[in-house]
């Protein structure tokens, strides 16, 4: 993996895919399958989360407050919802799915060989955790495989059902207002 | 446009796709383009946003509390790219861009009648608007339009280039342990 320039992040969190979130907790790995998260900030990157104590990530993250986000591609779509219909609390999901976890260089978490990005995190606010679980985090440092030739990624429709990214778009030249986002 | 049950309003917002938002102000309605959201609750549906002060349509949703959140399929994507290439502050986006407004239930903010969907926001909580311009909304009452056939929403990857929704996968049966959202 190389790295990813900060300034970079908001666009792989922009398009909605559905992501994984990783946490390390007295030396063991957990990861856990996320939908519902949104770009808060440009740079320093922010992003906005919801992670509920019924989520068995949620004792790590608020304990240490750090996690990855990994950013998987459509060939991971099965293993992906997979991971989010077991709980850590049982299951040592890294083994149970054949991820390789790698060492990240600012969070303990571990980062997804298996995944195109990568985002090391830090919790930056804890407002509205106890109100929403809305958790804020900055990406202190990012990530991704330039030989991750799949760059596809899927948006869960809530019912079981996920759009995989189809054609691409191209509307650059309608962006007058926003020359800094091309 | 017939009624949406509430409990299918978090379906259309966790994939991500780009939306418009309607605001009133003093009788004049607007509309922005946005793509920084989540959902926060299924029910009563919660929606997390990012708008902040440069938005012309900031000072409405503060002073209101009220929007509607509308959901473009593709066939709207490039007018879509548009209004957010321009300000309501000397523009009359509904005028310019040909969109037909109808009167909402429970807001005041207008529905657009060319969206597959519109969901009728009041602004549930302002805590973090401050800080990051996150709003939490909550949806009152959703719309759909039964005879609108394009389904494939679009959303934005941050450089002016957009994923239109291509193949869908159904992976229902390894929902195991989400029957509630089948």
């Amino acid at each position: 993996m190389i790295e990813l320039p900060l300034e970079e992040v908001y666009k792989l969190i922009e398009p909605g895919p559905v992501v994984l979130v990783t946490t390390e907790n007295n030396g063991v790995n957990n990861v856990m399958t996320m939908s519902w998260h949104m770009a808060v900030e440009f740079v320093p990157p922010l992003i906005a989360c919801i992670i509920v104590p019924g989520d068995y990530s949620f004792n790590a993250l608020t304990k240490n407050g750090e996690c990855v986000i990994a950013v998987p591609t459509v060939e991971l779509a099965e293993k992906t919802v997979d991971i989010g219909n077991c709980s850590g609390e049982d299951t040592d999901k890294f083994k149970k799915f054949g991820l390789t976890p790698v060492a990240a260089e600012k969070v303990k978490a571990p980062l997804i060989s298996e995944c195109f990005a990568n985002f090391e995190c830090r919790v930056e606010d804890t407002t509205l955790v106890e109100k929403f679980g809305l958790f804020i985090l900055e990406v202190v440092k990012a990530w991704t495989d330039p030989d991750h030739t799949e760059k596809r990624t899927f948006h869960a429709r809530g019912d079981g059902t996920f759009e995989v990214d189809g054609k691409i778009l191209n509307l650059k030249e309608r962006m007058v207002k926003w020359p800094e986002c091309m």
